[in-house]
């Protein structure tokens, strides 16, 4: 049986929507996997109590200590040994979890799963990938945030894990793998691109050259690789488009009636729309090229998004992405170094 | 009289569009400058002949050649010396002109303008700066694309001939100045902006930190400072939303009769936002740190477009924007070297 943790404390509504996030993963879970929470039990228990259902089979283990969303990572991981980001990531370790899922500290979780379990062979750097919206697709974009600082190397091995992860879990064969840089001439970029365009074209990926900022929503790439600083920042600058829309809108319609009426007769398409922009529908986003699989949520994850990351975790760890990725990174080295 | 060039065979509509747009600034000049349009005499008196209307007072200089938008830039600019990019910057450089306007090759444009005008004494690298949409107000986003590869004190120099404008031409006392990067904290970031926010920290400007890519459209700060590798991006990502967001409302319609409907008393106020977002409307996007005025269009300008770009080289002018950067840059690069 597959084993998931989830870290009851971690996010902005915490233990409150991942307790129901993982209740409502629970119910859909056929036997095919067992949730289990990590956090303060007392409260978890309190939260179980204030819900007016049968709770189903959820296990949970303690752990007395918190991270909080904006406590220094590395510091707080050795003061807090007892956090519930250190407890699961030392279970995952220790493969008492197939998976694990936190919408706590970012930084702490990554850096304790990295310290807990080790890379994947082969693996340079651990990436943090993230579905991006898209006009009539949605695509993968990574590294968002993992590595502010890249060389080459890195970013080819990132199209390689993206390059797995959409074939597999998007079931697209051949994923197409677009560099973002500001041209779509090879000469075009910053060093980091030109450079990285030269490996990327000798891969074994199915590289279709650069793609611009415009092209991002437009589907050209089903992969788009770029260094963790621009697609950190690409990625916030996207969730924040619906909000954008929003108020845009409430200025635009003032005080004419038509328009009012207008939009009371769009609004439900345009709560469909707001889903489309925003990740947590997704699931939180993969930790690759770590041993052992890490679904980060978001800070603000509702009990919807808590759900999502579980069933995301699930699905990778039933389709055995980390397997895939530590097959081909350890071929494409032996490749590379008979060169 | 302020005199402005108008490289009449730039831009996907030429001579067509730049034309029309030429005629549109001529009647709104109330005779405060002189529109010049530069490029092949025959074509644009042919453009004037199917216009019916009375052309007000345009002068015409002659070039024969044209560097197409895909032409390599430095290349084109040897070879064809006679083209209306060459012809319109060597005017500017000559004094001949005060300000250029061109929605032709943007590499071509820049490089020349570059060669014939020089930089204003003190800067470092010129830069592209352009209007951005929010949520409340526009702010002002550079670099854009003109330097793929930057330093610490290019940042800082971006940061300073950004704040002139936008105090400027938004008429924004003591404009707040953030640096684009992935967190908060001095210390996030990469090597680039962790080095820059010492510097700006320690600058004349009105520094509010760090703001990430979710706050570009807040309106968190008035100018905001990145390499022309992520603005550039940036730039062309929100140009592509106004799309998507259409191509999403389509999907989202199907057959539904009463969205239908809505989205048909929408429509306009739909349409007025898609201004917001188009930035054709501002007119171009300003090459800062050269001596003289040159503002680079859009490839796909229209007739308003390239008026909009005249008269807003026509406010650089007036504002003496040039002359403050200037001053500014002298002064600053004083007091630096008395530490």
């Amino acid at each position: 049986l597959i084993r998931i943790g989830v870290d009851a404390m971690g996010g902005d509504y915490a233990p409150r929507s991942v307790v129901e996030g993982s209740i409502l993963a629970t119910l859909e879970s056929q036997g095919k996997y067992q949730v289990v929470l990590v956090g303060d039990k007392k409260r978890i228990e309190e939260e179980f109590k204030q819900i007016e259902m049968d709770i189903p089979d959820i296990e949970i283990v303690n752990a007395s200590q918190v991270i909080e969303m904006n406590d220094p990572p590395v510091e707080s991981l050795k003061k807090k040994r007892d956090s519930s980001i250190s407890v699961i990531t030392r279970c995952l370790g220790k493969g008492e979890f197939d998976g694990i899922v936190s919408a706590g500290n970012t930084g702490a979780f990554m850096a304790s799963t990295l310290l807990s379990s080790g890379k994947i062979e082969g693996v340079i750097r651990p990436t943090i990938g993230s579905y991006m919206p898209g006009e009539k697709n949605i695509s993968f974009i990574l590294d968002v945030g993992a590595n502010s600082n890249c060389k080459p190397a890195h970013l080819l091995q990132f199209g390689i894990m993206g390059s797995i992860f959409v074939s597999t879990m998007l079931k697209r064969k051949n994923p197409k793998v677009g560099l973002l840089s500001i041209g779509e001439e090879s000469s075009k970029g910053n060093e980091l691109t030109i450079e990285s365009y030269k490996l990327f074209e000798k891969s074994c990926l199915n590289f279709i050259g650069n793609i611009e900022g415009g092209d991002i929503f437009k589907g050209k790439a089903d992969v788009i690789v770029c260094d963790g600083f621009v697609g950190n920042i690409i990625l916030k600058f996207t969730e924040s488009i619906i909000d954008m829309v929003k108020e845009k809108l409430k200025v635009i319609m003032g005080n004419n009636f038509i328009t009012k009426l207008g939009i009371l007769l769009v609004k439900p398409a345009l709560q469909k729309m707001s889903y489309l922009y925003d990740y947590q529908e997704y699931g939180g986003v993969p930790l690759l090229g770590v041993k052992g699989t890490a679904i980060i949520g978001h800070g603000g994850s509702s009990s919807k998004a808590i759900k999502n990351a579980i069933l995301e975790a699930y699905r990778m760890i039933r389709e055995n992405i980390n397997g895939k990725i530590a097959e081909k990174l350890s071929s494409y080295v032996e490749v590379e170094s008979e060169k």
